[in-house]
């Protein structure tokens, strides 16, 4: 019995999130046929993030177990031979015992991408999320400032969420400009479910000048998600890397721009 | 009775091309039903390029005639409002009775992006063409300046074409790099059926050695199709520009790049 990590990337497009479920086309469901299929045994995996319907990932990190014999090659080409074309997975690596992709991830960092422009961009539908009116990008710069640091983001937390506790530590949270399309990082020890979503529409309310400053600070001390502006759209969401004590793939595209110019204009 | 242009930009991926067809989903057909809405009468379009299945367009150029009174701003949001996310009407103008969207064109142009790596993008799937070997770019760039002028594309010309004469003048052809991604843009009067895909097939071979200088050099001097490399998947295809003596629209985005860094390494 070895233990294996794989470094995935999918388009989230065409699936009801990460989570395997019955009846539903999940990204856990193709890759953990894929994995049996080739493994010849049943696989079952552990995953870093389990992004929602809709989100991407450029590089989410997977673990799991298995009795087969198989070179490492084999997994990748194996089991991308089983996978539709919108997932794949682009290392694996034999991991120790005590290796595990959730729980000994020490951060999670994720980008959003937006289209600010009247029109959205109908070549990167579902790929990039779109705000059609003008952002003041300084007060967003300044606001986003506040989410630094260990504490409650309750207000920025899905009703529906199962963690145990609203307080997480956000390490790094910045916003890049190129052309007409914004890039949102956000780096975590952990987040709540529907958390990035919920402060980039929130940042997108102080962009649009809906919210001042000092409404946005009331708005992290309210820790009351009732009086936060909705759930920006899924679209422009992809877990960008998962960091570890040690490093176990090579990555180098977490800091690249997936899009280049402006789509529409 | 009024002429307007649109331009338009579409992801082709979830098309059977260009051309309206009974029982099939085409851009003429969705774009003639929102128009024919929004306008409360048939409306009949004429394109500057009818692209094919899975081909897709960031300035597609269109006209039509129109009794209904609208204003330019109202044809833009109001047909919108009637096509998927995957087409919109960017910009709108009256043109003068004689334009004609596809006789008053003098040149189009098209880019093919082709990722070179190894596995292919699944955040990027039907949206960039894909070769996994190694690829000779100078080799390349040699064999495509052959291409350039007026002459016989027979070979690149598909068995189905039903163009009069397989003569073309090939004003621009050029390959540009940018991390993994190489950009292919060509430029002429106009094209047969199939002709970019035969041609980046052939540059691909080109590439991997399976063609030398003097072979495409032959192959071109041949006018056979049956001599020449498979027609090249129609994912990166896309319809950048289309040129006419006067500029109907505002545009700057031809020379822009797609996308940014590679997606999977």
């Amino acid at each position: 019995m070895a233990k294996y990590a794989l470094l995935l990337e999918y388009n989230g497009s065409d699936f009801h999130g990460w989570q395997i479920q019955a009846n539903t086309r999940t990204i856990q469901g193709c890759l953990e046929y894929a994995l049996s299929k080739f493994a010849n045994e049943p696989v079952k995996t552990i995953t870093a993030g389990r992004t929602d319907t809709g989100v991407h990932a450029l590089n989410q990190v997977v673990h799991f177990t298995s009795n087969a014999k198989r070179n490492l090659c084999g997994w990748i080409n194996g089991v991308n031979a089983n996978l539709p074309a919108s997932i794949c997975v682009k290392q694996v690596a034999m991991v120790e015992d005590d290796f595990d992709a959730r729980f000994s991830a020490l951060s999670r960092t994720y980008h959003y991408y937006l289209l600010n422009q009247p029109l959205a961009s109908s070549i990167f539908e579902k790929l990039i999320g779109w705000y059609h009116r003008e952002l003041d990008l300084d007060a967003m710069q300044k606001a986003i400032q506040q989410l630094i640091g260990k504490q409650d983001f309750s207000s920025f937390r899905a009703a529906n969420c199962q963690a145990s506790s609203p307080v997480r530590d956000m390490i790094a949270a910045e916003i890049e400009k190129s052309g007409n399309i914004l890039r949102f990082t956000f780096r975590a020890n952990a987040f709540l479910y529907h958390m990035v979503r919920n402060i980039v529409g929130a940042l997108v309310y102080v962009g649009n000048g809906r919210l001042s400053q000092d409404e946005f600070t009331d708005l992290i001390a309210a820790k009351n998600r009732a009086k936060a502006p909705p759930t920006f759209m899924p679209d422009g969401l992809y877990l960008a890397h998962v960091d570890y004590a040690n490093n176990i793939f090579n990555e180098n595209e977490s800091g690249m721009w997936l899009f280049g110019g402006n789509s529409s204009d």
